[in-house]
């Protein structure tokens, strides 16, 4: 079964926003055994949203649309999709009610363009938004699936998992898709590939493998096609493990996490804890960790110390050192690693201090010097890194390379 | 002067991706004065990517492709744009001195299939990269420019800023493309459509208004399109000035800027100084500082109070204030704040407590409650809000919420 994703906004098309609905919305469908053929992102524009719905319909047979479905001028998907499938206009009580309970909610004067929210084609069957005012859509028209969602996030995602998903898997009969994903932390692509390719070559032609590097990892996945659920779980189990066996010390985990929720999972296993003294990071890495459920039960919290003063005063860095090194120094960081332990009392601690950009670079110490530290009570390991001259990459390398020194420290026995 | 972005990779369609190239891409170009027609994610498939090639040529001149050009098996952009252009392989010396100069600078030995990166199809540019082993590709075809990219973002984005771009720029003559955008907190898009009604339906046919509704925040971004840019910037202006006027205090800034980077600026220009007590934001509200260049001018850092013990020790919240009223309270925001006034020495400050969830919810606080409050030496304000049980959702939420308040204090003269 095959399915593709229409996002619906000149925002996206212009760079003002980062389309995460769809790789949400792929990552749902493909846990439930549809493949995702493509995604398009196309403008608020009649005659291409006309053409993209014609183009996707010849390649799949459910077509999940986002987008353009706001009360105002700009907002034409739904009139678009009425005149695609050559309907007129309807307005739905439901839809209606929906919109009404929700301006009482709120306690807001409706206004006349709200009104026209509950207008829909008329051969569609509408789908509650509880969390906004926009219906969703679904038409079931020449043996495909057509389905229109708000492109507000939370809406859409409500949508998706409340109605879509159990709708689309009522009315097909799925095929099985498995993948597996193992994280390794500290070796090239081009190298695990090497050690691995003979293990690759002998995979079977439903088996797939997919390298994805990302800041110093790279992930590997299995994907595994088929019907029967068992077999190709038990089959991918077994290349899964061939290949973290070659592999060896490098694989940090069989599941598809990120670093920092399989440090935090190693650590809540043990009953470990963590705290962080970051200044360049700026609350980045407590950010990752914090994103994860249940991370309060390893992760303590911490100090940004964007300033010298809270470099002193949250962490006990001396003065001296601030001075006669500078605060992008080993010296510091090892101070900011050692204050972490001692002031919030958990069993280990990274800090990082660094010039992230574009400004304060020094001729010894050019923008993208970052000094790491982790620690525990027995342990304490720092490396200056050179990073590039962008800000936002600074901040992302230094806390993947942070959340690798750590784990190699955690694993370190 | 159209472009087209395809985006190669099969971890983009099984939604384990977000793809973050296109948007950077797309504002590019846009920059650049030229319009996206559409974005494509396709997978690594030969026909898949022969098809979304053709079709991309059929409704652009320009033709942007980024993802699968790494050294392994899965990877097929190269030979597959080879066989859409009907031509064989070649090795490029130039190419090749960059993947040798890439493996001695990091002493790595160099493997046969990083020496196979050197290949490319006979009728390409190479465009090096810096940054990594696999080269871009310029291809001048029919009229056409067709450009491919590795997927790595600091890979891509290099060659895009030094190569791309300033080709593309010297190649066509480009039209204009003028945005300028509003940025309002706390007045929905319905209300805002109806206040400013009889401005838009004013508006020339080639200037367009859109709406981008995020977390308590609406965009209003003008769009002009013609050949004289002067012309154009200051009619886009003039529209610009009277949406401002009629919308009022809740206009936040004219500036393309998130609502935290207008907070930013706004405390820059006055000196002004600001710290943060976070907790289930998790370092999410300094990251969203950080983030921007040069805010260290204004932002000290702060505390990541994750734990009882650290809202006392770092915050010096009392620890009967958290016995009684419990960490999610109006009594121990309110501590925090001031605590980070106190403690951290900044002119203002914001305090977030809540239950993110999933877990931790009670009868009379469940998950999404949450805790807000803004200060500064004269004037504190604290407010409860009830979110979703949506943990990611939350901490969105709720550091959308916090600069809403802060925006509004320090307006609030």
């Amino acid at each position: 079964m095959l399915a593709e994703i229409i996002t619906i906004g000149d925002e996206i098309l212009i760079g003002q926003i980062v389309d995460t609905n769809s790789a949400w919305m792929a990552k749902q469908l493909n846990d439930a055994g549809i493949r995702v053929k493509q995604i398009s992102s196309v403008s608020d524009n009649r005659e291409h949203i006309l053409t993209a719905l014609a183009e996707a319909a010849e390649r799949a047979d459910i077509i999940l649309v986002t987008g353009g479905l706001g009360p105002t001028k700009d907002d034409i998907t739904k009139k678009t999709i009425a005149e695609y499938f050559n309907v007129g206009m309807v307005e739905n009580q439901e839809a209606l009610n929906s919109v009404l309970r929700i301006f009482s909610k709120y306690n807001r004067p409706m206004l006349e363009i709200n009104r026209m929210q509950a207008q829909v084609p008329a051969n569609c069957e509408v789908i509650i938004n509880k969390n906004g005012t926009a219906p969703g859509m679904w038409f079931n028209e020449d043996g495909k699936i057509y389905v229109s969602m708000p492109g507000v996030p939370f809406e859409m995602m409500y949508m998706m998992e409340e109605e879509v998903i159990p709708k689309l898997i009522a009315s097909f009969k799925l095929p099985v898709i498995i993948h597996k994903t193992i994280l390794t932390a500290g070796e090239g692509e081009s190298f695990l590939a090497e050690k691995i390719a003979d293990i690759e070559d002998a995979l079977p032609d439903y088996i797939k493998l997919a390298y994805l590097p990302k800041l110093g990892q790279v992930r590997l996945r299995l994907s595994a096609y088929g019907d029967n659920e068992q077999l190709l779980k038990s089959e991918i189990n077994q290349y899964a493990a061939k290949l973290i066996e070659r592999i060896g010390s490098a694989v940090v985990t069989d599941e598809d996490v990120p670093l920092e929720k399989a440090i935090l999972d190693f650590m809540a296993a043990r009953n470990l804890t963590l705290s962080v003294a970051e200044s360049c990071t700026g609350g980045y890495i407590s950010h990752l960790f914090t994103q994860h459920p249940g991370s309060s039960k390893v992760f303590f919290g911490g100090a940004i110390s964007y300033s010298y003063e809270l470099k002193e005063s949250l962490l006990g860095v001396n003065h001296e050192t601030l001075l006669k090194f500078g605060a992008v120094s080993e010296e510091t960081v090892k101070e900011m690693v050692a204050g972490a332990l001692k002031n919030f009392k958990s069993d280990y601690a990274i800090a990082v201090t660094g010039i992230a950009g574009p400004d304060g670079g020094m001729p010894d110490k050019p923008v993208g010097t970052v000094w790491i530290a982790a620690a525990s009570a027995k342990k304490t390991i720092a490396k200056k890194f050179t990073f590039g001259n962008k800000r936002q990459q600074n901040i992302e390398r230094s806390a993947a390379s942070a959340l690798t020194m750590l784990n190699t420290l955690l694993r370190d026995v």
